[in-house]
């Protein structure tokens, strides 16, 4: 009996398991447009896109960062014109993507877009069955401003996106400390409160009493000196460091209730925005005394010479660094010269937190640094 | 002499003007994505769209309001694939296109999103040398400020975006008017500060000292009450009314410092976003003093009926409302049923403003709308 039992039941739970599998058309994603039906993710993350294009010969959906694969995914036309295709399953988190229509490389209309890859492109969201600490919950919300500002190192007005805490407007005699936060090559000063949520990363561990309130600057990593000549289809950011201390942080410690001093104020981000934080950081300690690298500590970096030497003696260093925080996943491509860097600093004795974990170079990894880094940040 | 002179120097001028037109290749319009060449704007506003799509049978730039012109452009291909086009002029204003790529209606990588025929949709900003009251200049700024909150009405967690006026977080002292502005049907809460540059057109004129500062609370105009089952690829919007009054106006109140008397409460809107205006305005008397119709004044209105007869005898209306301004673009073909709205006020008393001149409906003649009616208002 104990062996048939099993051998005579499984059959018809098989046959309910593969129709409950094929009945499964899954949810329009939270990443949607309002009212829009696909992209639809199914319970095990597969995911089906679906797009009209009638007169087209071919379409492809092409993941745009690791998560949701890399091939391109080619679509099936059906007679109406529609054409369809369903991955295998996605990774949870934040993914971009693109249509390619007869050549053509363009959005899904059915998604919201995102600045990425130096244009606005269609993101999809993976929601993770096991991770909520990014989601907006009902807690009290800070809020994220958009602020513009002259600027006199790069001659234009430009966009902050500042995130102030939930009890900012309440608790008027309270100063802050101030978080000045990247984005990656490509991206914008949306991008960490859109895709990163940073706010709602926030707003959930300040309900948690588990991170300090704290103001999050957000700013467009990219700005050219005022009168230099623009290069056709390029954007330089060799003026950033000078924007941030001449002109961005006198801007937000003049309109901001922050807490001005060196030890109040931290600089962190993600790839290319990682090695902004460590050059702009490093290369200010009378500014800043916290460092957060996500997924980007360079390649070649001598502890000796590099970052004007702010790294070349341990004790100095040591004595000038609340926190210096180095995170890459396993699967980065710049995990490696992560892990030295770490290495390195170890070696050398000089004080700071390192944290691997999977994950490759997108936002699911850089929404997990954000929560870990701002847990030991301006922490006495 | 005097026959010839003319005669013989015109020949050359006319062949510098030509020369000139034929090598004006004109400007990156300001909406393009950072660093992008195409779309260019030409001197006489004619606008040249660029795209890839090398395999692709058939191109077209499709706009998708009034100002660029009404018919599908077909773009002409290259021998490397690129696809290009020339539009007659342009009015100044921005308009939402699409480009169709064999038969699939896409964005146009190169220009920004905006939230508009119920996706993200490119749009076009076309400049007018003639204007600049909606430009950011250097004047203080007051911040733009995304706020999410809870919604009993809607069961949901919504975003609204706060205009707070340039000395809001200096002069604390101060408590503010407020004004609810809702964008048109397709578009949400972020269409008035982008696409319409509310808190540009509100920083000059608060700098000019022509507009009381106030706050500007931008919600999204679609809302279903909270257990409702949604119509499929439809966005409701019947729980508008109750959102506002229940859920929005108290938690505003809550969290910033408002004039919360009737006073000191105004609701405007264009289109779709008008009929709310005047649904939610007229219909709240109790909560609002003053409504902003901007190109929507519904068609079959009764005075003596709608709006629950708040407008059915004119002494009370006129005892009751402190502004009710009116206004439409004479080619608008909303432009009779607002000016019929105009005359029915005019013949039973009610009081109000009328503001017809040129223009469609679009975006460019909503600004104009917001600047001249927020310098009429909460003005005793």
């Amino acid at each position: 009996m104990h062996g048939k039992f099993p051998r005579f039941s499984a059959l018809p739970l098989l046959s309910v398991l593969i129709s409950a599998a094929l009945a499964d058309d899954g949810r329009p994603a939270p990443s949607n447009v309002a009212g829009r039906e696909f992209p639809r993710i199914h319970d095990d993350l597969r995911i089906t896109f679906r797009v009209k294009a009638p007169d087209a010969q071919n379409v492809q959906v092409v993941p745009r960062n690791d998560g949701l694969g890399h091939a391109p995914f080619d679509m099936q036309r059906d007679a109406s014109g529609t054409w369809t295709v369903t991955t295998p399953p996605a990774q949870p988190g934040f993914h971009y993507y693109e249509l390619i229509v007869d050549g053509m490389h363009c959005n899904d209309p059915n998604s919201e877009t995102y600045f990425g890859w130096g244009q606005e492109t269609s993101g999809l969201e993976v929601p993770d069955a096991k991770l909520d600490f990014y989601d907006a919950k009902d807690v009290p919300h800070g809020e994220v401003r958009i602020r513009w500002y002259p600027s006199n190192v790069t001659g234009t007005i430009r966009r902050a996106y500042v995130y102030t805490p939930p009890d900012y407007d309440s608790n008027l005699k309270q100063r802050y400390p101030v978080l000045y936060l990247q984005h990656g090559a490509g991206e914008n000063e949306r991008g960490w409160s859109t895709q990163g949520r940073a706010g709602f990363i926030l707003d959930n561990l300040i309900a948690a009493g588990k991170a300090r309130p704290m103001i999050i600057v957000m700013e467009c990593g990219y700005a050219t000196q005022a009168g230099s000549v623009p290069t056709p289809g390029g954007r330089g950011n060799e003026a950033f460091g000078a924007l941030v201390v001449r002109d961005l942080v006198p801007m937000i410690d003049a309109h901001y209730r922050t807490l001005s001093d060196r030890q109040h104020r931290a600089i962190a981000g993600l790839s290319m925005g990682a090695g902004q934080a460590l050059q702009v950081g490093l290369g200010n300690l009378d500014l800043f005394a916290s460092v957060g690298v996500f997924s980007g500590a360079g390649r070649n970096l001598d502890l000796k010479t590099s970052f004007g030497g702010a790294l070349a003696d341990a004790a100095t260093a040591n004595s000038r660094l609340n926190l210096l925080w180095i995170g890459c996943g396993t699967e980065d491509r710049l995990f490696a010269s992560s892990q030295a860097f770490h290495e390195a600093l170890t070696g050398a004795g000089i004080r700071h937190v390192w944290f691997g974990g999977p994950g490759s170079h997108e936002w699911q990894v850089w929404r997990k640094h954000l929560h870990e880094f701002v847990q030991l940040l301006f922490n006495p």
